[in-house]
């Protein structure tokens, strides 16, 4: 018999908030979805039914499962709720009040993870009776498909709270990376940000067809990337001495070449030619077909990339 | 019988050209490597035989394959070339003074292609007799796995050239991305530059081990990027409304992001940081293995997103 799973309150029942429901209740959990719109419940069905054959693809459904449920009232919540997720709009004094209303219902000792992308831990802590359980847990969107978890700690968090999600995040399949002090926007989408921002600029200044830049990503880099890391690249690049030979042989270049990139505003001019761009590119108007695509291919790459057999071993 | 395919010339027997001179060879093309340095012949033949079970598992090998050959004279090369691919390093005069040389060995109607990065090809091609044939066809590394070429004319390039140019990668199985002007860098090494220096930023601040920083990349990134280009995940994000809903919703924070982002110098300090954090870094530190598992498993997830079948018919 399985070891039954400790419940999870999802706090917020957006697309965010049913994605995480979805990926939790895979795992075992017993899996609440906290919000006083009634139309979440028939949210919380349709992304499980979306989510449920990407997580069996990607081996992340558990022995015993059972679907997510949508609660209206907080007092609802399940009396051992161990992990809160919360999923709420990205505005700091909902974030803080719900939070704070909601402590009174779980356990004092519960973790709870904020989703939070670009707003503070601190912030967000400061408005709790037990701020030294808050951590930020950001997902990459959808939740039930991408495997990083990115965590961070606020000024107040103890280091247990971040040992607990942690262990809580990888335990249902997901890759945990660990911030050593907050950073709006943490690491993925900044990174993310940094890149798109050339991206734009070159579609801006009329260097490529949208098309053509997206495949720059798509048939280009991204494939290299998910083996070797950005830095990896140019370790490797630098031959048997590495980086460091790569930086005596092409840091000052380097450095040009970052002088170099471009710094666009998303004015109307921009909007205007991106959104051209995406109308004339094959395969990027059909949004639907496009996200279908997404959900059936990425779970094969990153099975190839883990191997199926270690991943369907951590949850069964 | 398969139809006999045009010879071929690179100039220049380093990584790069001897990367080149394999995806050649492999698809069919009677394959020369130009280089006065004798060693070459063993560069040549070193590549070809890495690249060989890599080009198998893409199914870019063609019927009737030899390996390719090295030539220490620009008279020993073969009367009907086709396509010459120039690989010299990165110097303009060199380029200029070598190709000017080469065209009066190789047909008035070859077309020549630059894997240059940074220099102009308006620059290359004046030193050139027939300056209307000479393009810029740049590689990802190495040529002989990574499916992107960047084409892009000089001042004097005339259209037949260009499309000569994409006529031939596309045959060898390569995906042809078309610049529409100049671009030192092109799309592929701006928009890697890019992400790069906020991945720089993120380590020498001291945000999260190097090993985490690339694991935003290799884990979070990069897998949903071989589907959805930087562009496309947020015109899914903007739902049924697409981009100009994203824009609305969240152009301003985009732009606030965008500020936000760091400007790294790559100084002694931050050079340390990151070869310290690659010593550190499991899986990063040896760069042979890394290498060997980006043969293996790139091929494997250029073939799952482009389906093998498509691949192989391109060729046999």
């Amino acid at each position: 018999m399985a070891e039954a799973k400790a419940p999870v309150l999802i706090v917020g029942g957006g697309t965010i908030g049913c994605g995480w429901a979805a990926a939790f209740a895979a795992a075992g959990h017993p899996t609440q979805v906290f919000d006083p719109a009634p139309e979440t419940a028939a949210r919380v069905e349709l992304v499980w039914r979306k989510a449920l054959p990407v997580l069996e693809r990607l081996g992340n459904v558990g022995a015993d499962v059972a679907p997510p449920s949508h609660i209206a009232r907080l007092d609802e919540a399940a009396e051992t709720v161990a992990f809160v997720q919360e999923a709420l709009p990205e505005r700091l004094e909902l974030k803080r009040q719900v939070l704070a209303a909601l402590e009174r219902h779980v356990p004092a000792d519960a973790v709870i993870a904020s989703s939070t992308s670009g707003l503070s831990p601190s912030d967000i802590q400061d408005a709790l009776a037990h701020p030294e359980r808050l951590v930020v847990g950001h997902p990459c969107n959808p939740p039930y498909l991408m495997p990083v978890v990115e965590i961070c700690a606020g000024a107040k968090t103890d280091a247990p709270a971040m040992d607990r999600a942690d262990a809580f995040y990888s335990a249902i399949g997901k890759t945990v990376l660990r911030l050593r002090r907050e950073m709006p926007g943490h690491l993925v989408n900044r990174l993310q940000a940094a890149l798109w921002r050339e991206a734009v600029h070159l579609a801006a200044e009329g260097v490529a067809s949208v098309d053509d830049i997206e495949k720059a990503v798509t048939k280009g880099l991204a494939a290299r990337w998910c083996v070797t890391g950005p830095t990896a690249i140019f370790h490797l690049a630098g031959g048997e001495a590495g980086l460091a030979k790569f930086f005596d042989d092409l840091g000052p270049e380097v450095e040009k070449w970052w002088a170099s990139l471009g710094t666009p505003r998303l004015d109307a001019e921009t909007r205007a030619a991106l959104i051209e761009g995406v109308a004339q590119s094959p395969g990027l108007a059909d949004a639907e077909a496009l996200a279908g695509l997404r959900d059936a291919r990425v779970p094969e790459i990153l099975n190839l990339l883990s191997g199926t057999e270690d991943r369907n071993g951590s949850l069964h």
